[in-house]
């Protein structure tokens, strides 16, 4: 059978594409080939606003059947955070069927070769690209991210990481030629001379764990790195965001199908509530590479259990940022606030501790006292949230009741500075929606370390009191070590502040923002530029997207002859 | 103190080779700059034969003091395989003043970057190149290799397997630039813009596992990408090789000291009978990655139990040749009892089992028996090895005496159908030398399957009578799949045969040698070029060299600000 979308043909349209994101990963400027913008949809193919809440409207209450061989049952029961059920089934599988054909178009995959993989996974990268609406929905009402968010993140920026895997995956790849001949002299005799072909052949079966906040965004890298590698991809998502990776793997197995390959080299593995499926899929020896965002206990665990595949973990850390002096007190607290406040702190890269020298601080606006900082900090976000509808477009809502629990519980740990506020979201009102809590802790007080150097995921952060900037540093120092953390950021204009912070960041191996005062905040990372998470602290053994992300899903075989 | 060696003198003499090397890991060509032959040698500072052998000579029964810190105590028994005792001592370290102390020099280190380090590391080798006739008698008189080969494998080889590796790190650091600008447009607004600058970072202090019959081919590669990607490197050599490598750290701290770095970034820990510190060494936090070669079950262990490390292990396999027919029957043979010959067999690559169709081989000679295929094989053994010096030149010593233990138990194994000859070295009578057993196995048989299954290192290898090409290939991928291999050969004429056999190694990611007659071996594989091992099964867990095995050695931390 003829495939419908010939390699020539995918070549031809996505080469450019491919050749663009090879020189950004190079260059680390900034390029985007998906538009940010809702209305930038609608043409070319792409699902418009309308169309795409139409397409998300159409699978309510429906079974997504994926043609996937071995589906003994359906499941599901997703609950948005919104309020919704879903009311979704999606197949579940008999893994000793599924994961044989899964097995089974690997040769034909391999033999295809790294550009012609790429080319597939831009085609389902751009095919996905074209459904953003539809998946901002399906992430809004799966991770309870505003929509605006849920669009972007979920939408563009997620896209932009599995492209970014692809094109990092496609040069490690190409980095060996195809073949190479090989002649050694030998004095007067003569030389010896081989032929070599190498070949780049995956690892077997990747499996992707799927978390519950940001579906796509953490999903697409390992899902793309590793079918880019030549890996067939077996996606089990979280039982409560199960929509967005299926919708992915639906669009995966159809451009797979349409390029002449199996499908089944994407397939999903939904469970049932409770059955727990990641802990068995993990150490079966068909599975080599895993990929999973979420808790620290179950990254730990698959490091350790896991053993017969490459396990790339991004888990739980405790991110801080450290406030010692600033020339823009106000751009400094709105930057603050609104980090604070995004996805009502339930990203993995918010800050939670911020470290504040207890004599206070020097401004552009003179001299500020620890109790002005947190006052003012506590301000700017009432400010930012004070409008309902403009803090229901930021916050989101809360992705599940651990949350909620553990933001009443942190109301106890510490003086409040800033309560936390109940807000209604009139288009849904089940949601629960809240604002930061903020508590003020002194650095010095044991039962207040307990606090601040555990994670404490949701709207919470710490105003920990130090005792100066070199004290802050050093608290730095030792919860990126003993905690990790995905983002540090700090606010200095000292010199010496400023490259004792940046020795620790170096020395521990943190990603750290400074000073930052704008539009950029310290919880977002740009794919083709920032790396998130740096892979040597223990919140995440490998960044997104680097050499070591994808050197190790793909071996190279060589076979060698006479000339 | 003004650093003897400067950077921009390092730059400007070695940077021409670092591309040289850079160019050959892209196209794979044959390239060295390491002369092979022993005449090559006392010109531009280099030793020639009389000052290396009088260099070695000098060695024998003095205190190796490398100025170590925390030396508490002196230690060194090294027996040579051909009879001498050494009486060299060398360094005990008190760890935990020695850990420290190579901690000291590690910021400097990383601040000098990616092209400082390379250089460096290129200075260390070229050093190391320029005493190739000491390290080859230092080789020779602890692995038991052959003159030629000592000089060979443990010199010019060994040195490209540096180089190599430091290249791969080089390149793999530079990926990322040094700094960024991004500027993301706004519409109408500013764009945002940040100034991103990139450090690559090391892990730590990485530990290298040295082995006994490859101190410095096997010990360089990761010596030189954990130094190079900016980590301190402790070396613990086996107790029954330690001069290689001593001397390799000698030359490093030397370099090291006269660049203006601390010479302890590279230091040696020398074990004392029967200590064992590699596994109190291995678990230490300080260790953050670690190279190993040696015995599958220390592998192992240290894959379970270093987690706070990256491990790189190569442990051993079992190594398949199939012979299925010829076109070439003499030279099979030749190229066949050359590569059972070489260094008695004492490579993780040497061939062990040969499986030979029952039914027999079509060979350009007219089709040949199994009987026919192995009594002609042990001819071609007996006929290269029949004059003593000349076996002695290829065969070197037996390496210890778990070698000789295991080839005499194998003689039990079945119909022997070449017999192990011990020689006289005339030049060192006590060393042990054994020329290769050949016993004969029925592959269908359970009991035989129980040796040909199990690695056994050393001259000893097994005429594996199989039904057919199709039982050859099966058991190929049982033999890779379950036990691991270093190198696959074959030798068939059909293309079918040919393409089963491809397929096998692509699926089981081994690496092949098709149809080896002349001068290249299935155990030899060239730096630049040739991938040792290939880090997808058992037999080891990374390849000499690619991006895997330098790109998780370092980390890179991103410092961003507004621009």
């Amino acid at each position: 059978m003829a495939a419908e979308l010939t390699a020539h043909e995918l070549i031809t349209q996505h080469r450019p594409t491919l050749d663009r994101a090879l020189d950004a990963i190079r260059t680390r400027a900034y390029w985007s080939p998906h538009p940010e913008h809702p209305k930038a949809y609608g043409e070319n193919g792409s699902l418009d606003a309308a169309a795409g809440k139409a397409a998300f409207d159409a699978l309510l209450g429906t079974r997504m059947d994926l043609g996937q061989p071995g589906t003994d049952d359906w499941t599901g029961e997703e609950l948005s955070p919104y309020g919704i059920e879903l009311g979704i089934s999606y197949p579940h599988a008999d893994i000793d069927v599924l994961l044989p054909a899964m097995r089974a178009g690997q040769r034909a995959w391999r033999d295809a070769g790294a550009e012609t993989r790429a080319v597939v996974c831009l085609e389902i990268l751009k095919r996905i690209s074209d459904r953003t609406h539809e998946f901002a929905h399906a992430v809004m009402h799966t991770s309870g991210q505003a929509f605006m968010m849920a669009f972007q993140a979920g939408g563009p920026h997620a896209q932009d990481r599995g492209l970014e895997a692809v094109a990092y995956a496609y040069a490690e790849q190409v980095r060996t030629p195809g073949t190479a001949e090989w002649t050694k002299p030998q004095g007067k005799r003569d030389p010896l001379a081989l032929t070599k072909e190498f070949t780049p052949v995956p690892r077997g079966i990747a499996l992707v764990i799927g978390c519950n906040t940001f579906p796509t965004w953490n999903g697409f890298p390992g899902l793309f790195a590793s079918l880019a590698t030549g890996n067939a991809v077996l996606v089990k998502p979280h039982p409560r965001a199960v929509l967005p990776l299926a919708l992915t793997v639906r669009v995966a197995r159809q451009v797979l199908a349409e390029a002449g390959f199996d499908p089944n080299l994407v397939a999903l593995a939904a469970e049932r509530p409770g059955e727990g499926i990641a802990k068995t899929l993990a150490v079966r020896p068909e599975i080599r590479i895993i990929d999973y965002t979420g808790s620290t206990a179950f990254g730990d665990w698959l490091e350790a259990n896991a053993r017969q595949a490459q396990v790339y973990t991004e888990k739980a850390g405790v991110n801080t940022v450290l406030v010692e002096s600033t020339d823009s007190y106000k751009g400094m607290l709105s930057n603050l606030a609104f980090s604070l406040s995004l996805y009502s702190g339930q990203m993995c890269t918010t800050p939670q501790n911020l470290l504040i020298p207890r004599a206070g601080i020097t401004t552009d606006e003179g001299p500020k006292s620890y109790d002005d900082v947190v006052a003012d900090l506590a301000r700017a976000v009432g400010g930012l949230l004070g409008d309902d509808a403009r803090a229901n477009g930021l916050l989101g809502a809360i992705v599940n009741p651990d949350v909620t629990a553990r933001l009443e519980a942190a109301t106890g740990l510490g003086e409040v500075a800033l309560a936390s506020r109940e807000i209604v979201n009139p288009d849904f009102p089940k949601a629960v929606v809240r604002t930061p809590l903020i508590v003020k802790l002194d650095g010095a007080k044991p039962d207040a370390e307990a606090a601040y150097l555990s994670e404490c995921f949701g709207p919470v952060s710490f105003a920990v009191a130090v005792d100066s900037a070199q004290d802050a540093v050093e608290l730095l120092r030792r919860t990126v070590r003993d905690k990790g953390a995905m983002t540090v950021g700090a606010y200095t204009t000292s010199e010496e502040v400023e490259r004792a912070v940046e020795e620790v960041c170096l020395e521990e191996c943190a990603q750290l923002s400074l000073n930052l005062t704008g539009g950029v905040y310290v919880n977002q990372t740009a794919a083709f530029s920032d790396f998130h998470g740096s892979g040597g602290n223990p919140a995440a053994n490998a960044a997104l997207c680097d050499g070591a992300f994808v050197a190790n899903r793909f071996r190279v075989v060589e076979v060698r002859r006479e000339a």
